[in-house]
């Protein structure tokens, strides 16, 4: 193939609006390349951030009936489609490593103000603010999502007999403290992720 | 690591329902290993399903404002999470490649029975009515999600200097073919691909 000309062209000319949603848009592809520790269920390879958040946004569609009533769906996934883009620059962070946890706020807030701030106000404001609300954990909505967050990971652990908690020495107790919020959201995912926990415990998965 | 025990717990002995649900969120797992033809911005490697189902849902909720006016954008989410699904089943077919679009529908429609018909009714009906409302192409909702599913390959190859056109030698008369429909979605979004068009047709990237 010939090296194709470089462009010239600027396609925003009048639509510095239509300009900066764009611009958002190109730079999350990079979202696809933040690896996170847990596997395929194939334990194939480690899974990215993208498919993740996908994979929990069709998670809380299909769970949802679980959830507290009254948990707005649109409020949920607009939360898990853009809560890990702040791991653009901030980077993904083990839950259970205690000394990454410490600087993760500051680093994640630093993050969320550059990544977010390429959209134009308020669009720019509403998803920070999604956001911080997963963060807070103080609405049905939040809750329900950080449920989702710690669910999936643990089915994962789970149906891969538990190779990356095996990998870390990862303790049941800690496990158990991490889903704990669960039940805030949904009493029934709470003892899935306690049946889970307690059989990985007794098959040696967790220590 | 020692070798773990089997299971032998059924974590579900009383919840057909939720055993159901948790089926389907396992199952689709295997989005993250349906390859696409589209690279990722920096070309690294292609993309697949599961992250650019992720990256168009994404895509939806900074782009509604150009939306037809009443688009209800979680209708629009629900379809675009789900809608590549069936491709576990029917593997992806590239727009520009005329001899597999010949039978993907029938493909498509015999994964959607499958896949969707793991989840308990009606969901398994909703998430069904959903993906066939995407292709028929005859709502609003859908309208705008098909924009974004034309949008987001068209912004990927002008973005990597239209590296897969290239080797595929694909025409702007197939591209502008396969971008009309975002203009029934949203005028200025059609402007935007019609100027990446010509952009990449005076540089040579289309033939
Ligand atoms: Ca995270």
């Amino acid at each position: 193939m010939t090296e194709p000309q470089a462009s010239a062209v600027d396609l925003f000319p009048d639509a510095p609006d239509l300009a900066r949603r764009v611009a958002f848009i190109l730079e999350i592809d990079k979202l696809k390349q933040v690896l996170r520790r847990t596997l395929l269920l194939d334990a194939s390879r480690v899974e990215n951030d993208a498919e993740h958040s996908w994979h929990m946004a069709t998670m809380a569609l299909v769970l949802h009936p679980y959830a507290e009533p009254g948990t707005d769906l649109l409020t949920v996934l607009k939360m898990l489609l853009v809560h890990d883009i702040v791991e653009i620059d901030a980077g993904d962070t083990y839950v259970y490593d205690a000394a990454a946890s410490q600087t993760q706020a500051e680093r994640e807030e630093r993050a969320a103000e550059r990544l977010f701030g390429l959209l134009p106000e308020p669009h720019a404001h509403d998803l920070r603010e999604v956001w911080r609300a997963f963060e807070r954990r103080d609405t049905r909505e939040a809750r329900f999502a950080r449920a989702i967050d710690r669910l999936q990971p643990l089915l994962h652990s789970y149906h891969t007999e538990g190779r990356v908690w095996r990998q870390n020495a990862v303790a049941a107790a800690d496990v158990r403290r991490a889903m704990a919020i669960i039940g805030d959201s949904s009493p029934r995912l709470a003892t899935l992720a306690e049946d889970m926990i307690s059989d990985a415990e007794r098959r040696g998965l967790l220590r």
